[in-house]
């Protein structure tokens, strides 16, 4: 066993978050590794993903999924790379994906390990953004709901971001006019020079809701929002009729412990004739494949451009996601776990 | 010809209202019939409709139609018998309806004429209620926007109304278990004993968010919403996963301008992948007469129930827009027109 003696570091889950997890809400435990039990593979991760999203996944706030327990390895997509297996369906050195949690080695039934990664000429860390979940997002959530029609106004919040960049460089691909929201002059340069948006709005700036109106003459007919709050009041005071309203995330809200208030929509809905609808991409497996397929292909044409944030060193991993939540990361942002 | 020195009484609208029009919005002119000229018909009115919608069409805040101009006729659906025409498709006694206007006599052009109401079983008032936008709007709304399925929980705001109790009603003959919401206990009791609600009840009683919770044991699968505001706070906390809310009106909010602030539902709509989808009856034309089919065969087979509050006289317009929103109605109100 190559792997006696080696200790296996686990950021577990020690608090439960009142809203925004932070580092402290972390503690790194060092554990033996146990011994790969039949049917069983033990993957040494190389990448983890910091996700928006892990902010339900600890919160104790009726969701999608279980709470992370009190005392278990932070859940989290990671790519790895298989180094001993009693299973025969994967072999050691195959790069595989799923939810192997923040650590450096996961034990796991191989019913855990969402797919393998096949070798390509695309790195094996676009398997946890534009060719993992976010991308799979973008590319769900904007086509099969959004619905975008050639020469329609596409506005997509947090635009810099892993999902937000996806979601406008593909309505690009359709034909749509993009309009990315952004906060800080740099994340929106950023959707201009790297991912093509027609127009920014940086909601940092005085005026942003003018900037808003000046970058929609045509009004909005798909808006992607990941952030609710104020930024997507300033956007539905401009849906067209038969707009759609994608509802991927809410990042601007702190806490919906209770509900924040804000304008109602109703009235938007009703007068435009338009459509909100919420998602969650796990409940979408099926299409997984057919949309990596697409982007990957986008990528190798230049269609489709993406942005790693990489932290080198698992330590890195508590702060992660409060890192993110105060916009730290440019791009999709990951833990990069030394492989010596 | 028969109407010389027939004066027409006309329902005009005097003033802008702020929010509900009263009956001060609007005064009751005695001015002359024109002669009929080629092409148009003069069509008696015998009923006027009187919509919760109407406060939309006289409301300068931006709507889906133009708002009826100062001085001009009150906007109305009528159902009325041709007294004279000078068009080849139609006949004197003749039933017609369209956007007649509150007024005794119509002289339209045939153009305006939404229909002719072909001699039945069924009274000619149900062309403005079940048989008309009302039942319409229930049809359309709940089975293409709803898609409710057998078993599962559909609830109603304003319940005893006339789209509501149509909406329930269709529900149950979809096999749903129907949850009605009305205000005060004589409204709660009637959707039970003439609608035949599985569960009803009365926002105006205490406790009534207790009461909801006991009648969505299951949660709810679709909320048809004519209130917006606290109502549908409480029913957007039950939603299931895969809910549809199909946003009809907001009579429970006095004034969109400026919009009023709740509960933001983004996290909702998130973690239930639920929809929320407006819409407006004059978009879908094309499906009104088979949705007066479909609640013609079920008025005749006892499955489906209206009520009418029939007001006599044309002297009741101005106050009956206003009296919708006290609640004062019993079910689809009319204002009949004496024929003598």
């Amino acid at each position: 066993m190559i792997l006696k003696n080696t200790m296996n570091r686990q950021v577990v889950l020690v608090s439960r978050p009142d809203g925004i997890p932070q580092a402290s809400d972390f503690a790194i435990l060092q554990t033996p590794i146990p011994a790969v039990a039949d049917g069983q593979v033990l993957v040494r991760n190389i990448y983890l993903s910091v996700e928006p999203a892990m902010r339900g996944w600890v919160s104790a706030v009726r969701n999608y999924s279980e709470p992370v327990a009190i005392g278990a390895v932070m859940r989290s997509f990671t790519v790895g790379r298989v180094v001993e297996s009693r299973n025969p369906g994967y072999r050691v050195g195959d790069h595989v994906t799923g939810l192997l949690g923040w650590q450096d080695y996961a034990l796991v039934d191989a019913a855990v390990v969402l797919r393998k990664i096949d070798a390509t000429d695309l790195p094996v860390s676009t398997a946890l953004g534009v060719l993992g979940i976010n991308g799979a997002t973008a590319h769900y959530g904007l086509l099969a709901l959004g619905t975008p029609k050639a020469g329609e106004t596409v506005v997509v919040s947090t635009a810099a971001g892993s999902v937000g960049s996806c979601v406008g460089q593909i309505a690009a691909i359709k034909g749509c006019r993009t309009v990315g929201i952004a906060g800080g002059a740099r994340k929106a340069g950023l959707c201009r020079s790297a991912f093509g948006f027609d127009a920014t709005v940086d909601y940092k700036a005085d005026g942003w809701q003018q900037a808003l109106a000046a970058a929609c003459p045509q009004g909005v007919d798909v808006y992607f929002d990941n952030t609710a709050g104020p930024i997507s009041d300033a956007v539905m005071e401009r849906l067209n009729v038969g707009a759609r309203v994608v509802v991927c995330g809410t990042a601007s809200v702190p806490s919906w412990d209770p509900a924040p208030i804000g304008p109602r929509v109703e009235r938007h809905l009703l007068v435009k004739r338009a459509r909100m609808q919420g998602f969650v991409i796990f409940d979408h497996a099926d299409q997984h494949e057919a949309a990596y397929r697409d982007i990957a292909a986008w990528i190798r044409a230049g269609k489709v451009k993406y942005l790693e944030d990489v932290q080198q060193g698992i330590e890195h991993a508590p702060d992660a996601i409060a890192g993110l939540y105060r916009g730290d990361n440019l791009g999709k942002r990951l833990i990069h776990i030394d492989q010596a």
